[in-house]
Protein backbone atom coordinates (compact mmCIF):
# COMPACT_ATOMS: atom_id res chain seq x y z
CA UNK A 1 0.00 0.00 0.00
CA UNK A 2 1.64 3.32 -0.92
CA UNK A 3 2.11 5.93 1.53
CA UNK A 4 -0.56 8.53 2.32
CA UNK A 5 0.54 11.96 0.25
CA UNK A 6 1.46 14.43 2.61
CA UNK A 7 -1.20 17.33 3.19
CA UNK A 8 1.03 19.95 2.49
CA UNK A 9 3.16 21.43 -0.30
CA UNK A 10 6.35 22.99 -0.01
CA UNK A 11 7.32 24.93 -3.30
CA UNK A 12 11.25 25.72 -3.08
CA UNK A 13 14.43 25.07 -5.22
CA UNK A 14 16.27 22.05 -4.87
CA UNK A 15 19.60 22.47 -4.01
CA UNK A 16 19.91 25.48 -1.52
CA UNK A 17 18.67 25.97 1.76
CA UNK A 18 17.12 29.52 1.01
CA UNK A 19 13.91 30.74 2.39
CA UNK A 20 12.60 27.55 2.04
CA UNK A 21 14.42 25.96 5.25
CA UNK A 22 12.64 28.15 7.32
CA UNK A 23 9.50 25.94 6.32
CA UNK A 24 11.11 23.03 6.58
CA UNK A 25 12.51 23.33 9.96
CA UNK A 26 9.30 24.10 11.69
CA UNK A 27 7.86 21.38 9.85
CA UNK A 28 10.59 18.82 10.99
CA UNK A 29 10.01 20.01 14.56
CA UNK A 30 6.04 19.84 14.57
CA UNK A 31 6.82 16.55 12.87
CA UNK A 32 4.65 16.44 11.00
CA UNK A 33 5.16 14.91 6.98
CA UNK A 34 5.41 17.73 4.17
CA UNK A 35 6.02 17.14 0.46
CA UNK A 36 9.34 18.60 -0.23
CA UNK A 37 7.90 18.98 -4.23
CA UNK A 38 10.50 20.14 -6.00
CA UNK A 39 13.18 17.87 -4.36
CA UNK A 40 11.56 14.75 -5.55
CA UNK A 41 12.95 13.35 -9.25
CA UNK A 42 12.17 15.27 -12.03
CA UNK A 43 10.12 12.01 -13.29
CA UNK A 44 7.99 12.24 -10.11
CA UNK A 45 7.15 15.75 -10.81
CA UNK A 46 10.20 17.18 -8.96
CA UNK A 47 13.37 19.46 -9.88
CA UNK A 48 13.38 23.65 -10.15
CA UNK A 49 10.53 22.93 -12.95
CA UNK A 50 8.08 22.43 -10.46
CA UNK A 51 8.28 25.71 -8.86
CA UNK A 52 9.01 27.10 -12.28
CA UNK A 53 5.65 25.45 -13.19
CA UNK A 54 4.52 27.43 -10.37
CA UNK A 55 5.62 30.82 -10.30
CA UNK A 56 4.03 30.76 -14.45
CA UNK A 57 0.45 29.57 -13.94
CA UNK A 58 -2.24 31.97 -13.68
CA UNK A 59 -6.23 31.66 -12.65
CA UNK A 60 -8.59 33.12 -9.96
CA UNK A 61 -5.20 32.82 -7.45
CA UNK A 62 -2.35 35.04 -6.45
CA UNK A 63 0.85 33.58 -8.89
CA UNK A 64 3.92 34.29 -6.38
CA UNK A 65 6.63 36.06 -7.29
CA UNK A 66 8.79 33.41 -6.07
CA UNK A 67 9.51 30.71 -3.74
CA UNK A 68 9.04 29.39 -1.12
CA UNK A 69 4.94 28.93 -1.62
CA UNK A 70 2.70 26.53 0.79
CA UNK A 71 -0.06 24.50 -1.21
CA UNK A 72 -2.71 22.61 1.07
CA UNK A 73 -5.77 21.94 -0.88
CA UNK A 74 -7.01 24.70 -2.37
CA UNK A 75 -4.82 27.42 -0.27
CA UNK A 76 -1.48 28.58 -1.62
CA UNK A 77 0.81 30.51 0.34
CA UNK A 78 3.54 32.84 -0.56
CA UNK A 79 5.98 34.66 1.29
CA UNK A 80 8.29 32.98 3.83
CA UNK A 81 6.75 35.29 7.13
CA UNK A 82 3.20 34.56 5.73
CA UNK A 83 3.67 31.11 5.33
CA UNK A 84 4.74 30.54 8.73
CA UNK A 85 2.31 33.07 10.10
CA UNK A 86 -0.60 30.80 8.43
CA UNK A 87 0.91 26.98 9.38
CA UNK A 88 2.38 27.25 12.69
CA UNK A 89 -0.82 27.51 14.79
CA UNK A 90 -2.04 24.51 12.42
CA UNK A 91 1.13 22.16 13.32
CA UNK A 92 1.44 24.03 16.66
CA UNK A 93 4.58 25.60 16.64
CA UNK A 94 3.48 28.86 17.96
CA UNK A 95 1.41 29.66 21.11
CA UNK A 96 -2.28 30.09 20.57
CA UNK A 97 -2.51 33.60 22.00
CA UNK A 98 -3.40 36.61 19.46
CA UNK A 99 -0.62 38.23 21.31
CA UNK A 100 2.08 35.33 20.60
CA UNK A 101 1.14 35.23 17.17
CA UNK A 102 1.82 38.99 16.51
CA UNK A 103 4.91 39.21 18.23
CA UNK A 104 6.44 35.81 16.50
CA UNK A 105 5.28 37.10 13.13
CA UNK A 106 7.28 40.22 13.25
CA UNK A 107 10.22 38.77 14.63
CA UNK A 108 9.81 37.07 11.49
CA UNK A 109 9.82 39.58 9.23
CA UNK A 110 13.17 41.21 11.09
CA UNK A 111 14.47 37.57 9.83
CA UNK A 112 13.10 38.61 6.41
CA UNK A 113 14.49 41.95 6.36
CA UNK A 114 18.05 40.41 7.80
CA UNK A 115 17.81 37.90 4.64
CA UNK A 116 17.46 40.33 2.17
CA UNK A 117 20.56 42.34 3.55
CA UNK A 118 22.64 38.91 3.57
CA UNK A 119 21.96 38.23 -0.08
CA UNK A 120 23.01 41.62 -1.03
CA UNK A 121 26.33 41.18 0.57
CA UNK A 122 27.25 39.18 -2.44
CA UNK A 123 24.79 40.56 -5.14
CA UNK A 124 25.03 44.01 -4.28
CA UNK A 125 23.86 45.35 -7.80
CA UNK A 126 21.81 42.56 -9.28
CA UNK A 127 20.92 39.41 -8.81
CA UNK A 128 21.07 38.55 -12.13
CA UNK A 129 24.80 39.05 -12.27
CA UNK A 130 27.53 36.86 -11.17
CA UNK A 131 29.36 36.98 -8.11
CA UNK A 132 32.58 37.62 -10.00
CA UNK A 133 31.02 40.95 -11.87
CA UNK A 134 29.87 42.66 -8.88
CA UNK A 135 33.07 41.51 -6.43
CA UNK A 136 34.62 44.53 -5.70
CA UNK A 137 31.12 45.97 -4.69
CA UNK A 138 30.12 42.92 -2.72
CA UNK A 139 33.73 43.81 -0.68
CA UNK A 140 32.29 46.97 0.40
CA UNK A 141 28.87 46.60 1.17
CA UNK A 142 30.04 43.42 3.27
CA UNK A 143 32.64 44.99 5.38
CA UNK A 144 29.92 47.76 6.49
CA UNK A 145 27.56 45.19 7.21
CA UNK A 146 29.67 42.95 9.16
CA UNK A 147 30.68 46.28 11.54
CA UNK A 148 26.92 48.09 11.20
CA UNK A 149 24.64 45.25 10.26
CA UNK A 150 24.97 42.30 11.90
CA UNK A 151 25.27 43.73 15.52
CA UNK A 152 22.16 45.51 15.09
CA UNK A 153 20.53 42.39 13.88
CA UNK A 154 21.64 40.57 17.08
CA UNK A 155 21.22 43.36 19.35
CA UNK A 156 17.20 43.14 18.23
CA UNK A 157 16.85 39.27 18.88
CA UNK A 158 18.93 39.33 22.24
CA UNK A 159 16.71 42.16 23.30
CA UNK A 160 13.69 40.01 21.99
CA UNK A 161 14.79 36.94 23.95
CA UNK A 162 15.42 39.31 27.26
CA UNK A 163 11.99 41.18 27.14
CA UNK A 164 10.23 37.35 26.64
CA UNK A 165 9.74 36.97 30.34
CA UNK A 166 7.75 33.62 30.18
CA UNK A 167 10.92 31.54 28.00
CA UNK A 168 13.54 33.08 31.19
CA UNK A 169 15.80 34.44 28.27
CA UNK A 170 15.94 31.54 26.35
CA UNK A 171 13.11 31.51 24.17
CA UNK A 172 11.46 34.31 21.49
CA UNK A 173 7.85 33.80 22.03
CA UNK A 174 5.89 32.39 25.01
CA UNK A 175 7.23 29.44 27.53
CA UNK A 176 9.04 26.85 24.91
CA UNK A 177 9.97 26.91 21.56
CA UNK A 178 8.29 28.28 18.51
CA UNK A 179 9.10 28.70 14.90
CA UNK A 180 10.87 31.96 15.16
CA UNK A 181 13.36 30.22 17.34
CA UNK A 182 13.84 27.78 14.70
CA UNK A 183 14.66 30.42 12.32
CA UNK A 184 16.65 32.38 14.95
CA UNK A 185 18.58 28.94 14.89
CA UNK A 186 19.06 29.14 10.83
CA UNK A 187 20.22 32.76 10.88
CA UNK A 188 23.22 32.09 13.65
CA UNK A 189 24.08 28.76 11.89
CA UNK A 190 24.09 30.69 8.09
CA UNK A 191 26.05 33.60 9.50
CA UNK A 192 28.55 32.02 11.17
CA UNK A 193 28.92 30.03 7.85
CA UNK A 194 29.20 33.45 6.40
CA UNK A 195 31.07 35.49 8.29
CA UNK A 196 32.88 33.53 10.84
CA UNK A 197 35.45 36.24 11.77
CA UNK A 198 33.08 38.75 12.17
CA UNK A 199 30.30 36.62 14.32
CA UNK A 200 33.44 35.29 16.72
CA UNK A 201 33.99 39.03 17.60
CA UNK A 202 29.63 39.83 17.80
CA UNK A 203 28.54 36.86 19.35
CA UNK A 204 30.84 37.25 22.59
CA UNK A 205 28.35 40.10 23.43
CA UNK A 206 25.04 38.03 23.19
CA UNK A 207 25.63 34.40 25.00
CA UNK A 208 21.51 34.46 24.59
CA UNK A 209 21.94 33.65 21.15
CA UNK A 210 24.68 30.89 20.79
CA UNK A 211 22.72 29.47 23.75
CA UNK A 212 19.08 29.53 21.90
CA UNK A 213 21.09 28.22 18.82
CA UNK A 214 22.52 24.81 20.78
CA UNK A 215 19.05 24.41 22.53
CA UNK A 216 17.42 23.94 19.06
CA UNK A 217 19.87 21.99 17.69
CA UNK A 218 19.59 19.58 20.48
CA UNK A 219 15.58 19.39 19.91
CA UNK A 220 15.48 15.66 18.97
CA UNK A 221 13.11 15.81 15.94
CA UNK A 222 15.81 18.84 15.10
CA UNK A 223 18.63 16.60 15.76
CA UNK A 224 17.13 14.09 13.78
CA UNK A 225 16.49 16.27 10.73
CA UNK A 226 20.13 17.56 11.08
CA UNK A 227 21.11 14.30 10.73
CA UNK A 228 19.60 13.26 7.96
CA UNK A 229 19.70 13.43 4.34
CA UNK A 230 16.81 16.09 4.00
CA UNK A 231 18.90 18.53 5.63
CA UNK A 232 20.67 20.57 3.08
CA UNK A 233 24.13 22.29 3.65
CA UNK A 234 24.98 25.89 3.16
CA UNK A 235 26.37 26.80 -0.10
CA UNK A 236 27.39 29.37 -2.71
CA UNK A 237 24.34 29.16 -4.31
CA UNK A 238 22.19 29.96 -1.35
CA UNK A 239 21.29 33.26 0.48
CA UNK A 240 24.43 32.51 3.09
CA UNK A 241 27.42 32.07 1.20
CA UNK A 242 30.88 31.57 2.25
CA UNK A 243 33.48 33.61 -0.06
CA UNK A 244 37.08 33.71 2.01
CA UNK A 245 37.47 37.43 1.02
CA UNK A 246 34.01 38.25 2.73
CA UNK A 247 34.47 35.78 5.44
CA UNK A 248 37.95 37.16 6.61
CA UNK A 249 36.06 40.81 7.19
CA UNK B 1 -12.97 71.37 25.50
CA UNK B 2 -10.15 69.55 23.58
CA UNK B 3 -10.24 67.37 20.99
CA UNK B 4 -10.10 63.67 22.42
CA UNK B 5 -6.98 61.85 21.59
CA UNK B 6 -7.41 59.89 18.64
CA UNK B 7 -6.59 55.75 19.79
CA UNK B 8 -4.46 54.91 17.26
CA UNK B 9 -0.27 56.17 17.26
CA UNK B 10 1.59 56.27 14.22
CA UNK B 11 5.41 56.38 15.07
CA UNK B 12 7.42 57.38 11.61
CA UNK B 13 10.45 59.97 10.53
CA UNK B 14 8.83 63.28 9.87
CA UNK B 15 9.32 64.92 6.81
CA UNK B 16 8.95 61.57 4.12
CA UNK B 17 6.94 60.02 2.93
CA UNK B 18 8.58 56.35 3.36
CA UNK B 19 6.63 53.20 4.73
CA UNK B 20 4.78 55.49 6.76
CA UNK B 21 2.89 56.56 4.20
CA UNK B 22 1.67 53.07 3.46
CA UNK B 23 -0.31 53.27 6.79
CA UNK B 24 -1.52 56.43 7.11
CA UNK B 25 -3.07 55.94 3.33
CA UNK B 26 -5.08 53.54 5.52
CA UNK B 27 -6.28 55.71 8.14
CA UNK B 28 -7.07 58.44 5.44
CA UNK B 29 -8.89 56.02 3.18
CA UNK B 30 -10.99 54.81 6.53
CA UNK B 31 -11.59 58.35 7.89
CA UNK B 32 -10.22 57.15 11.11
CA UNK B 33 -7.89 59.89 13.02
CA UNK B 34 -4.47 58.75 13.88
CA UNK B 35 -1.64 60.77 15.97
CA UNK B 36 1.23 61.04 13.46
CA UNK B 37 2.89 61.70 16.46
CA UNK B 38 7.00 62.48 15.12
CA UNK B 39 4.87 65.22 13.30
CA UNK B 40 3.84 67.14 16.55
CA UNK B 41 6.07 70.06 17.40
CA UNK B 42 9.26 68.95 19.64
CA UNK B 43 7.77 70.81 22.28
CA UNK B 44 4.49 68.82 21.83
CA UNK B 45 6.29 65.29 22.46
CA UNK B 46 7.19 64.77 18.63
CA UNK B 47 9.77 65.31 16.06
CA UNK B 48 11.90 62.48 15.28
CA UNK B 49 12.87 62.09 19.06
CA UNK B 50 9.63 60.43 20.12
CA UNK B 51 10.51 57.79 17.40
CA UNK B 52 14.08 57.62 18.44
CA UNK B 53 12.70 57.15 22.31
CA UNK B 54 10.78 54.26 21.17
CA UNK B 55 12.93 52.43 19.15
CA UNK B 56 15.29 53.03 22.50
CA UNK B 57 12.86 51.67 25.17
CA UNK B 58 12.98 47.85 26.64
CA UNK B 59 10.81 46.06 28.55
CA UNK B 60 8.54 42.90 28.01
CA UNK B 61 7.75 44.19 24.75
CA UNK B 62 9.39 43.65 21.32
CA UNK B 63 11.50 46.60 20.78
CA UNK B 64 11.12 47.38 16.83
CA UNK B 65 14.28 47.61 15.02
CA UNK B 66 12.99 50.74 12.95
CA UNK B 67 9.47 52.14 12.05
CA UNK B 68 6.69 52.83 11.19
CA UNK B 69 5.52 51.41 14.91
CA UNK B 70 1.68 51.63 15.59
CA UNK B 71 0.28 51.96 19.14
CA UNK B 72 -3.05 51.07 20.63
CA UNK B 73 -3.50 50.90 23.98
CA UNK B 74 -1.16 48.04 24.94
CA UNK B 75 -0.54 46.54 21.39
CA UNK B 76 2.70 48.16 19.45
CA UNK B 77 2.75 46.57 16.17
CA UNK B 78 6.32 47.04 13.75
CA UNK B 79 6.71 46.26 9.92
CA UNK B 80 4.50 48.39 7.71
CA UNK B 81 2.69 44.57 6.17
CA UNK B 82 2.35 43.36 10.13
CA UNK B 83 0.82 46.65 10.79
CA UNK B 84 -1.69 46.77 7.64
CA UNK B 85 -2.70 43.36 8.26
CA UNK B 86 -3.37 43.83 12.26
CA UNK B 87 -5.20 47.23 11.48
CA UNK B 88 -7.25 46.96 8.47
CA UNK B 89 -10.24 44.86 9.52
CA UNK B 90 -10.36 47.01 12.52
CA UNK B 91 -10.70 50.08 10.64
CA UNK B 92 -12.69 48.44 7.54
CA UNK B 93 -9.99 48.68 5.03
CA UNK B 94 -9.91 45.09 3.85
CA UNK B 95 -12.66 42.20 3.30
CA UNK B 96 -13.58 40.15 6.00
CA UNK B 97 -13.09 36.72 4.80
CA UNK B 98 -10.01 35.37 5.80
CA UNK B 99 -8.73 34.41 2.31
CA UNK B 100 -8.80 37.93 1.45
CA UNK B 101 -7.34 39.03 4.34
CA UNK B 102 -4.33 36.19 3.58
CA UNK B 103 -4.48 37.58 -0.10
CA UNK B 104 -4.13 41.28 1.13
CA UNK B 105 -1.28 40.24 3.35
CA UNK B 106 0.81 38.75 0.34
CA UNK B 107 0.48 41.47 -2.26
CA UNK B 108 1.31 43.89 0.55
CA UNK B 109 4.78 41.64 1.94
CA UNK B 110 5.54 41.88 -2.05
CA UNK B 111 5.65 45.23 -2.05
CA UNK B 112 7.64 45.42 1.47
CA UNK B 113 10.44 43.62 -1.25
CA UNK B 114 9.82 45.96 -3.82
CA UNK B 115 10.30 49.06 -1.40
CA UNK B 116 13.69 47.68 0.11
CA UNK B 117 15.24 46.97 -3.50
CA UNK B 118 13.78 50.46 -4.33
CA UNK B 119 15.79 51.84 -1.25
CA UNK B 120 18.94 49.69 -2.24
CA UNK B 121 18.96 51.46 -5.99
CA UNK B 122 20.60 54.90 -4.33
CA UNK B 123 21.89 53.23 -1.54
CA UNK B 124 23.58 49.77 -2.72
CA UNK B 125 26.79 49.61 -0.43
CA UNK B 126 25.38 50.98 2.24
CA UNK B 127 22.24 52.82 4.53
CA UNK B 128 24.53 54.55 6.64
CA UNK B 129 26.92 56.54 3.88
CA UNK B 130 25.89 59.34 1.74
CA UNK B 131 24.19 58.90 -2.16
CA UNK B 132 27.32 60.75 -3.19
CA UNK B 133 29.53 58.19 -1.71
CA UNK B 134 28.31 55.54 -3.70
CA UNK B 135 26.75 57.28 -6.83
CA UNK B 136 28.61 54.97 -9.11
CA UNK B 137 27.26 51.85 -7.68
CA UNK B 138 23.91 53.32 -7.56
CA UNK B 139 24.02 53.99 -11.49
CA UNK B 140 24.84 50.46 -11.63
CA UNK B 141 22.06 48.88 -9.44
CA UNK B 142 19.47 51.15 -11.00
CA UNK B 143 20.23 50.49 -14.80
CA UNK B 144 19.62 46.81 -13.67
CA UNK B 145 16.54 47.48 -11.38
CA UNK B 146 14.46 49.45 -14.38
CA UNK B 147 15.05 47.27 -16.79
CA UNK B 148 14.64 44.11 -15.13
CA UNK B 149 12.87 44.55 -11.60
CA UNK B 150 10.28 47.35 -12.14
CA UNK B 151 8.75 45.25 -15.23
CA UNK B 152 8.74 41.71 -13.03
CA UNK B 153 7.13 43.64 -10.10
CA UNK B 154 4.52 45.24 -12.43
CA UNK B 155 3.69 42.12 -14.23
CA UNK B 156 3.15 40.55 -10.28
CA UNK B 157 0.49 43.25 -9.39
CA UNK B 158 -1.23 43.28 -12.84
CA UNK B 159 -1.35 39.51 -12.69
CA UNK B 160 -2.68 39.83 -9.08
CA UNK B 161 -5.47 42.62 -10.61
CA UNK B 162 -6.32 40.45 -13.35
CA UNK B 163 -6.58 37.19 -11.19
CA UNK B 164 -9.03 38.96 -8.95
CA UNK B 165 -12.01 38.29 -10.63
CA UNK B 166 -14.50 40.06 -7.53
CA UNK B 167 -12.69 43.06 -8.89
CA UNK B 168 -13.07 43.19 -12.29
CA UNK B 169 -9.59 44.06 -12.93
CA UNK B 170 -10.14 46.98 -11.15
CA UNK B 171 -8.74 46.10 -7.50
CA UNK B 172 -6.64 43.40 -5.70
CA UNK B 173 -8.82 41.89 -3.24
CA UNK B 174 -12.25 41.41 -3.02
CA UNK B 175 -15.13 43.72 -5.00
CA UNK B 176 -13.58 47.07 -3.86
CA UNK B 177 -10.94 49.52 -2.85
CA UNK B 178 -8.67 47.95 -0.04
CA UNK B 179 -5.51 48.55 1.45
CA UNK B 180 -2.92 46.97 -0.85
CA UNK B 181 -4.51 49.08 -3.44
CA UNK B 182 -3.74 52.30 -1.95
CA UNK B 183 -0.13 50.77 -1.43
CA UNK B 184 -0.13 50.10 -5.34
CA UNK B 185 -1.43 53.47 -5.83
CA UNK B 186 1.82 54.83 -3.79
CA UNK B 187 4.01 52.33 -5.35
CA UNK B 188 2.97 53.86 -9.02
CA UNK B 189 3.37 57.10 -7.66
CA UNK B 190 6.88 56.91 -5.69
CA UNK B 191 8.67 54.72 -9.44
CA UNK B 192 6.80 57.39 -11.46
CA UNK B 193 8.69 59.67 -9.09
CA UNK B 194 12.33 58.38 -9.42
CA UNK B 195 12.05 56.75 -12.46
CA UNK B 196 10.13 58.50 -14.85
CA UNK B 197 11.46 57.30 -17.72
CA UNK B 198 11.72 54.00 -17.28
CA UNK B 199 8.08 53.91 -16.27
CA UNK B 200 6.88 55.82 -19.34
CA UNK B 201 7.99 52.68 -21.40
CA UNK B 202 7.14 50.20 -19.05
CA UNK B 203 3.88 51.38 -17.59
CA UNK B 204 2.30 51.00 -21.14
CA UNK B 205 2.41 47.36 -21.25
CA UNK B 206 0.06 47.47 -17.94
CA UNK B 207 -2.88 49.92 -18.08
CA UNK B 208 -4.80 48.33 -15.23
CA UNK B 209 -2.05 50.31 -13.00
CA UNK B 210 -2.51 53.70 -14.41
CA UNK B 211 -6.16 52.85 -13.92
CA UNK B 212 -5.74 51.53 -10.49
CA UNK B 213 -3.67 54.95 -9.52
CA UNK B 214 -6.44 57.05 -11.13
CA UNK B 215 -9.06 55.58 -9.30
CA UNK B 216 -7.09 55.60 -5.74
CA UNK B 217 -6.72 59.11 -6.32
CA UNK B 218 -10.09 60.14 -6.68
CA UNK B 219 -11.28 58.48 -4.15
CA UNK B 220 -12.89 61.30 -2.48
CA UNK B 221 -11.47 60.89 1.16
CA UNK B 222 -7.89 60.27 -0.59
CA UNK B 223 -8.63 63.02 -3.01
CA UNK B 224 -9.01 65.42 0.73
CA UNK B 225 -5.94 63.80 1.72
CA UNK B 226 -3.50 64.46 -0.98
CA UNK B 227 -4.90 68.12 -1.35
CA UNK B 228 -4.30 68.65 2.45
CA UNK B 229 -1.03 69.78 4.36
CA UNK B 230 -1.11 65.99 5.77
CA UNK B 231 0.48 64.43 2.87
CA UNK B 232 4.13 64.80 2.41
CA UNK B 233 6.15 64.90 -0.48
CA UNK B 234 8.56 62.72 -2.13
CA UNK B 235 12.02 63.99 -1.94
CA UNK B 236 15.62 63.22 -1.44
CA UNK B 237 15.45 61.90 1.96
CA UNK B 238 12.90 58.78 1.41
CA UNK B 239 12.36 55.30 -0.17
CA UNK B 240 11.65 56.90 -3.38
CA UNK B 241 14.23 59.60 -4.92
CA UNK B 242 14.09 61.76 -7.81
CA UNK B 243 18.12 61.84 -9.22
CA UNK B 244 18.29 63.28 -12.33
CA UNK B 245 21.37 60.78 -13.57
CA UNK B 246 19.10 57.73 -12.20
CA UNK B 247 15.06 59.17 -13.66
CA UNK B 248 17.05 59.62 -17.23
CA UNK B 249 17.55 55.64 -17.11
Amino acid sequence: MPAKKPAYELFYWPGIPGRGEFVRLAFEDAGVPYDDVARRPAREGGGAAAVQRLLESTGTFLTPLGPPVLRHGRVLVAHTAAILQWLAPRIGVVPRSEESRLRAHQIQLTVTDLLAEVHDTHHPIAVSLYYEDQRKEAARRSAIFVRERIPMFLRYFDRALASNRAGRGRWLVGPGASYPDLSLFQVVAGLRYAFPAAMARHERKFPRLAALHDAVAARPRIAAYLASERRLPFNEHGIFRHYPELAAL
